[in-house]
Order: structure tokens, then C-alpha cells, then sequence
């Protein structure tokens, strides 16, 4: 097994976001579930845009995220995710290339555009997403790179990708890929929703010793494990999986990782602007240190400090030069 | 002459703006002008957009702008201008109309797709802009609603859309229409390379009284009247226009009128995060609190209000309420 040359292969949806800050009251009389991720069709979607206030878009994606993040703390990256071959496809795809990431996947021509992801900001900082997946949703496993993922350290697969058919079977495949040569499969659960409808297919693959290091946050813990509390959740898992990272939103995170615990607290935010992409840019911050053999407590602290920086402004790509904030940061 | 259902009626450029914050060293290797708009060709849009950073899409363009913080304001109005029917024309006419502000010029199929500016943000918060014009060019005098036009107080036209043909030929009938109303007429110089070539067709209009309230920052008055010197460049158009109001970025702004000089400080911002649409957002500032019959010293001071508020974060378009930051200013 040869040295990889990048750190970290993704394969996520290829979204754009679609973000504005909105009142308390509309989320309500929208039926929006206040800060959850929505499933929408074409025609909820333009409900929903009709009904939004004056908007940015700017480009996301959980494991789109998590690169941005990981590439400006200096790892290198590759991501796999469909967009079609329209604007925001190609905004979609200068935004990560000019990140510097590789991104190789060929657009597809007509029907359905780029996903999209409509999210309302509440006053409080919190975003409620309504994700129309379009294009994203049509990854063709035959649009795999073996030999990229062959080479690459880990694999991270996003867990909202799970549920359309395609993607699901392209993943499959990528974790087949990063196995045989010797790499590892990071994934995220994404939301409880994803849970609700495969959990049977993550605690078989958590079962089989398919997955290295599993991201999720306390909600989708207890969703997975079937048990509310947190810590009778942690115990279900920590010895199936060799890394079990959760985060608990500002009770800050935990890692579970050879017979040990370890904490963080949320790194202090002077005010919470967005969260979206909280959870993207602590995955991207611990990853990076995780590749870099930083010791697992400062993997979660560098996490909860990117985490911080992304909730700190509109949008879920890191705005600050991460590396030197964490420079700054760890002191 | 009946009286007007809307405040302001704009016909403008409807542009995306595609923005990314950059390194000084940037602007010189790709040879950009510093602060200015340059108009580029595709090719030039493609090369600069790959030597873009990571960016995010906001709807600008100048008239449109103003329009936004108009509305925000509390003022009706109503705007002209060309998008194709495309995706970026989708995010240009959605935003503008959550903003509340009537448009109801028909997209243009086929090419050139909708208008962006690529604008490039140094540390020190200038903007450099490069306006792909595409569909915006090519607003045809039929899409013109006349009766719109004699239905708004004022008709406000940007500078910027004097350039190409079809616009310019709709903008004189524009002005034409809102006259044999008995409405008045604001144009905005735009900038200095559009009086460069279309100079002595601004003076002509100000000669024959077309023009009743005029906008320039100091390089476009210096650019129109020959005079280096503000005062001088002051005087040779005071009596020309019944309502002359010049921008002079940090040191504030002046309005001549009736045969007197109101002056206004700059409002202090914390930090100038990015200048783009700070000429547009004072324009929206005076123009409110002209049509709300507020003394000229007020319309100034608003105008300044509004132009820290756009300047104390990415993009062109207001993100506070406009109208309890008036408020809470004026006191």
C-alpha cells in the first residue's frame, strides 16, 4: 500500500445554497421544521422562493463544507457530486475548485439543474434548510475515480447522500475501493431523517467494521442507538466504531477512540450570525488534525474552533484564514 | 397631472455580482484597475472568474441598488431592466422583487445570459469591478411601460446603461415620457469611463433642463466639468441642475440647490468591510427623504446613513432595517 497523495476524498450532493435572514413568524406559516433539513420538490421550492426575502447564494454541501474547510487548513482534497451543466453548476464547481480542491466529476447535460438549498436564518442564528436535490441526487457510480479514492487517506461519505438510489450504490462502491487498498471510510450521519429511513443499512455497515470514523451530532446519536441519553448512546457505540466523534451543539463534542473519552467545550462565539455548516467545518477542523497525528483532544479542539469561525457569518464555508485562527487559537 | 402611485421608476443594468475577497497583489497580476469598472468580454469573464477565490452571488447593479434600499425604506418602486432566462436572471428578479419592488420586464431567451460583475474585494475593502454586461445591454425601448413611468414621481436612470445602444435609444424615451408628465428626471453619472464617451451628451441634457436632480461622486463632477478643483467643478453646475448632489467617499457628501451648498460629514463605519454600493445606497437615502419632503441637510444625512450601512459588509444591497437604523441615527 503506496503513500496517498491526498488526505481526504469526498463524495457528497453538490449544492448551492440559497440563504436569508427571515423572521420568527414566517418559518411557521411556511410549516417549516425550525432548524431541520427538508426534502422539497420543484414545486415546494418555488413556494418556498417566492416566499423568501431577498437572498445570496453561496455554495455548500455538507461534505462540500467539510473540504473547504479542510483545504484551508492546508489538507489536500478531492471531492465527487454531481451538478448539472448549468450556472449554478458552474458556480458550484469554481467555488471548490477555487478552494483548492480537485473536483473532476463531468457536469450532467439537461434536466433536473444543481441542487439547491433554500435556508431561512431566524434572528437566533439558526437556519431551517429545504433542500431541492435535482442533479445532485443522479451520481452515477460509474463516475467513481477508483484510483483516486485508492489514494487517498480517507474516504468521507455524507449521510444525506444515502437516500437517492445512485449515490447510495456509488458509495457502496467507494467504500469497497478504500477497504481494498488499505484506506479509511469516515462518515457523517447528516440528520435523523437519513436515519429514520436507513439506519438499518449504517448500524449493518457500523457492524461489519465498514466505517473508521463516524461523525455524528447527539441527535442523530440518540436517533441511531435508540437511546435519548447521551452518554448510554456513546456506550452502544464506542466499541464498534475505532472513532466516534459527536457533537452536542454549545455542549461542545466528544471523541470516543481506544477505550477512552475525550471532551471539548464550543469555543466561545461573539454572536452566532448562521449555523449553518456548524457541524460541516468541526468535521473538516478534527479531520485535519486527525491526518496531521495531532493528538485526539487537540483534533477536537481545532474542530470546535472551526466550527466557531463558520457560525460566526452568513454561509458554510469558512470566511477567515482558518489556519491562522487556529494558529492563533492553540496558542 | 395626476398624482403618482410610486416614488421612484429606475432603469438600470440587472446584474449578479459575483464577489470574492482578494489579496492586494491580485488586482496587479491580473491587470485590474483598482476601485474602477471595467466592462469585460466572455473571455475575460472566464479567465478572471478562474482566478477568483471561493465567492458568493448577491444581486447588484447600480439603479437596482438604489431601488433595494429605496423599498427597504419604505418608499414604492418599480424597475426596467434586462436579465435573460437563465438562472442568474431567476436570482436577479426574485431578489429584487422579495425586496418588493415592482419589475416586470420579460426575460430574454437565449444568449448572452444574464449580466455579472466579477468584483474583487481587497483587505481594504475597495472594490475592483468587471461588468460582463450579457443580457442587460440589450433592454429594447418597447420593453419600456410608459405609463408606469408617468405614474413615478421620479425617474431615476444609471449612468452605467448609457453605454450600449438599445438602452441609451430606451432611456431617451424614458425621459421624454416622464417630462410630458410633468415628473422629474435623476440621473446617476455612474462613472468617470461612461462620461469619457458619453460626455457631451450628458452636458447637452443638462444644458436643455432634462436632468433635475443629478449624482456624481468628485472624479465623475471633475470628469464632467473639466475641473480638478471640487468647488470649481461645483460651480460650473450649480445652476444647471436644480438639485446637484456630489459623493466624496470619506469626506462626506454636498448638495447644491435653489442657489445653496448643504454639506454633510460621512457617517462613521466600524470597519469598511466592502465599498461596493455605497454611491447607490446614498443616492437611495437622499432620494427617500426627498420624496418624504424632508430639507436637503436630512436628505444628505440619510444618504450618508444608508452608505455606512452597505459599507459594514459584503455587497451591494442593504442588510440592516434601513428604517429603524434612520431612525435610531437621526434620533
Amino acid at each position: 500500500m503506496s503513500k496517498p497523495s491526498t488526505q481526504v476524498i469526498a463524495i457528497g450532493n453538490a449544492i448551492v445554497d440559497v440563504m436569508a435572514p427571515c423572521e420568527d413568524g414566517l418559518i411557521e406559516r411556511l410549516g417549516l421544521v425550525r432548524g431541520g433539513m427538508t426534502l422539497v420538490d420543484t414545486a415546494r421550492a418555488h413556494e418556498l422562493y417566492d416566499a423568501m426575502g431577498p437572498a445570496r447564494e453561496i455554495s455548500g454541501g455538507s461534505a462540500a463544507n467539510t473540504l473547504a474547510g479542510l483545504a484551508a487548513l492546508g489538507s489536500k482534497c478531492a471531492f465527487i457530486g454531481q451538478v448539472a451543466d448549468d450556472q449554478l453548476g458552474e458556480v458550484f464547481a469554481h467555488d471548490i475548485r477555487a478552494g483548492g480542491i480537485a473536483f473532476d466529476t463531468p457536469a450532467r447535460a439537461g434536466d433536473p439543474p444543481t441542487a439547491r438549498c433554500l435556508i431561512f436564518v431566524t434572528p437566533d442564528g439558526q437556519r431551517t434548510m429545504n433542500t431541492y436535490l435535482g442533479a445532485s441526487q443522479f451520481l452515477p457510480p460509474a463516475a467513481l475515480d477508483e484510483a483516486a479514492i485508492a489514494d487517498a487517506e480517507i474516504l468521507y461519505l455524507e449521510g444525506y447522500l444515502w437516500d437517492p438510489e445512485e449515490p447510495r450504490a456509488a458509495m457502496r462502491r467507494a467504500i469497497a475501493a478504500a477497504r481494498n487498498n488499505g484506506r479509511k471510510v469516515a462518515f457523517t450521519l447528516s440528520d435523523a431523517f437519513v436515519i429514520e429511513r436507513h439506519g438499518d443499512d449504517f448500524r449493518a455497515m457500523i457492524a461489519a467494521g465498514e466505517i473508521d470514523i463516524l461523525f455524528a451530532n447527539h441527535v442523530e446519536l440518540a436517533s441511531l442507538t435508540g437511546h435519548d441519553d447521551f452518554h448510554a448512546g456513546i456506550d452502544v457505540l464506542k466499541d464498534k466504531v475505532p472513532m466516534l466523534v459527536v457533537t452536542r451543539s454549545e455542549q461542545g463534542a466528544v471523541a470516543a477512540t481506544g477505550g477512552q473519552l475525550f471532551e471539548v467545550p464550543a469555543e466561545p462565539v461573539e454572536r452566532v450570525v448562521d449555523t449553518t455548516g456548524a457541524g460541516d467545518l468541526f468535521a473538516a477542523g478534527f479531520l485535519h488534525a486527525l491526518v496531521s497525528d495531532r493528538p485526539v483532544a487537540e483534533c477536537l479542539r481545532i474542530g470546535a474552533i472551526c466550527a466557531a469561525e463558520v457560525i460566526s457569518h452568513f454561509g458554510a464555508r469558512p470566511e477567515a484564514n482558518l489556519r491562522e485562527l487556529v494558529s492563533a487559537r492553540l496558542g
